[in-house]
């Protein structure tokens, strides 16, 4: 039996007699021919079919055999005559927008609603493959750094990490909650494996409905230990983030397939900025003054993001020494300046896309922490029995997903670059 | 400031001025001089103190700064000299069992309790690197044969798979649940990217206490369209395990550290046998009848597994055409023998590792099959949608992460390779 070749590797067989498989992606009959455009995972073939050509309508699965011809009009120089055409399955049910068109046509909530049909749109699939790229940077980075790949429990007893909002469920008559973040597991398993990462869920019941939230978003953690202090981490995260840039990159079809795609250039330092600093900058240059308060708002990020190009040339920029009052309690303070901390905002294109920092290592301090918080060290107690045991200085941080990739590929929602977004109005398909 | 040096380059610096950092594995004294072996994520270092030494706790985190000296006893040939000694954190209170013996003494339970600390034991560890070896030999398998990565939802909006038990949750004030496994994601995704997999968590209400079953564990899923049947799942199952058998292998300290560890050939053709051919063959030679049984018993598959190896020299079995009565109502019949499927489970070691088969890939075999089980399809209604736009024959399969690390080190329970596992019992740390 003749064995299947890809739809990008026709070019390379003229003259070769081949057997194509895929989706029909568009049927156009002229007078006297009709053209079959044929998509797979690689790419478009287009087959020439003399006379009417069969009625089979479009994402129909076909195989399609014939001779690989030259051709300057057929994508990639070449398309396939004299087909002997055979249908896989059934003939399909028209798709929900055509899927052809350059473009997508359709609105956000119909492409959700039949997400696994619309996600075939060679511009919507090819978001969803930069995120897998940009995952795969992310591990070769760490692995290249001695870290070792973590897999954590989802179902956690408590709902710690205070203000976020927790799902809830029944546990064998118990109840129970969705982890929010692998932060306690990735800080325990410093004491084992000294730096480690994770890619996996995260689960938030955010009441909100907004371009940026999700109940459900994949996070990349990573943590380390024996650093000196956030710096260390900063560094970490600044080789990560260029290994994840450079993954796309290494696609230079992913940029043909993507008009938004703007992939950042990293530089070799990110420049950086101290909290206080920043919001003198903004009081002194930008028309309003945010001095005084304990966060950035929106629109002080903006306005650093595009001080960093205009100053570094820089898409990123690192802000640093966030209040400790607006940071969660295991995040270890500034020494010399105890009110801030060793905490850090990674800044893309004037947007948060990444909290990190060093933590609090010290038993003592944990106790410390949490007493002058008013919180009840009991939900914690199986967290703080960690620091008891020996644990080294550390820190981490926390890539959003989805984030990452909106911001790559211009989509102005990251339901757009989620694979079956989960919200408080969303929950199929 | 000088810079850290990992233990296991300690013997490539004889003569140098190094620094090392780490947990005090132990801590021995002798009459004139005491031994401190430091442990850090490469292994241990020895540090020789003249004198009785600083009465510090074993797992305090400490630097060491000194001189790499040559010395046959100490692990690796070399140790450090002269050292200069500072803590990294204050001192550590005593493990929950002495983690520098060279066998695991505590039991599972107290394993468990304080499994962030417990880790530490490099038996222990290695379980888990080995899990992460694994996993990246999975990736790298498929990563190679055009498969591309997946993160699906874990909250759905209806329990399907009906049989196995789902956690229920309470979603915005809707009903929801935890996604016992990415199945009706991962087919939808073969209408997208042709060849897709997912490394993620599943989730199982289980009421079953047993030394096999987790309330969650990690599942690596792969699913691939254009296939001719099940054989061409098998075929790529095959590389996988053999890439996974070899991610391990190419980590030879995990066979010093692991005195459990076997690793498996995996043979060029895994051997494979029919359902009843297998039935069979176990009623003429094993002493009991099977046929009629609609499933093998876990005899039964130890019964074939000591076959496989005895007869082919293989720790892996394919047993093929399990009745389509005992499989999922998506599974794909054999045309030629409509009461057994296309599914298969690899056996190895004469244990279930892996599930998988081919699946149905027509919109009206979906429809027939759910009204011949008589299942309401409404709850499919999602699912099924995929099936109208044109799907190409297709197959996948799942293997279980913990199971698959407990055969290859021993582990006589899964709860040895799962970090912080979660049953009906234990819902933390």
């Amino acid at each position: 039996m003749i064995s299947r070749v890809l739809a990008a590797d026709l070019p390379a067989q003229v003259g070769e007699h081949v057997m194509i498989s895929g989706w029909l992606h568009r049927r156009r009959e002229l007078k006297s021919v009709t053209f079959l455009v044929i998509r797979d995972r690689s790419g478009l073939a287009q087959v020439v079919q003399p006379g009417g050509g069969p009625p089979i309508p479009e994402e129909t699965v076909l195989q399609v055999e014939g001779t690989v011809t030259a051709s300057p009009q057929a994508p990639g120089g070449a398309e396939i005559t004299g087909p002997v055409i055979t249908p896989l399955s059934a003939p399909a049910a028209p798709p929900p927008f055509d899927l052809y068109r350059p473009a997508v046509t359709a609105g956000l909530p119909a492409i959700l609603d039949s997400a696994p049909t619309s996600l075939r749109h060679p511009v919507l699939r090819a978001g969803f493959e930069i995120a897998a790229a940009s995952v795969a940077g992310f591990r070769a980075a760490l692995d290249a750094r001695g870290f070792t790949e973590i897999f954590t429990p989802k179902i956690v007893p408590s709902a710690t990490e205070s203000g976020a909002s927790v799902f809830g469920l029944d546990y064998f008559g118990r109840p129970a909650y969705l982890a929010q973040s692998p932060q306690f597991y990735k800080q325990a398993m410093v004491g084992v494996f000294e730096r480690v990462y994770e890619v996996g869920p995260v689960f938030r019941a955010e009441p909100h409905d907004t371009a940026r939230h999700l109940a459900q978003y994949t996070s990349l953690d990573a943590e380390l230990g024996f650093i000196r202090d956030h710096r260390d981490v900063m560094a970490v995260l600044r080789d990560v983030i260029s290994g994840m840039a450079a993954a796309v990159r290494g696609q230079p079809r992913f940029a043909r397939e993507v008009p938004g795609l703007v992939l950042p250039d990293v530089p070799a330092g990110i420049p950086d900025i101290h909290f206080t600093a920043a919001q003198e900058l903004i009081a002194g240059e930008a028309g309003w003054d945010p001095r005084g308060e304990p966060d950035l708002a929106p629109a002080d990020e903006r306005w650093l993001g595009a001080w960093a190009r205009r100053e570094f040339g820089s898409d990123f920029l690192f802000v640093t020494g966030y209040p400790m009052s607006k940071r969660p309690f295991y995040t270890h303070p500034d020494p010399r300046r105890p009110g801030y901390s060793n905490g850090f905002d990674l800044l893309f294109r004037g947007q948060e896309l990444v909290t990190g920092g060093q933590r609090l290592h010290e038993h003592g301090d944990y106790v410390a922490a949490l007493a002058s918080r008013g919180e009840d060290p009991a939900p914690y107690a199986s967290y703080l029995q960690v620091f008891e045991h020996g644990m080294p200085p550390h820190g981490g941080f926390a890539i959003g997903l989805e984030r990452w990739t909106a911001r790559l590929t211009g989509a102005a929602n990251i339901r757009e670059v989620t694979l079956f977004p989960r919200d408080r109005h969303r929950l199929s398909p």
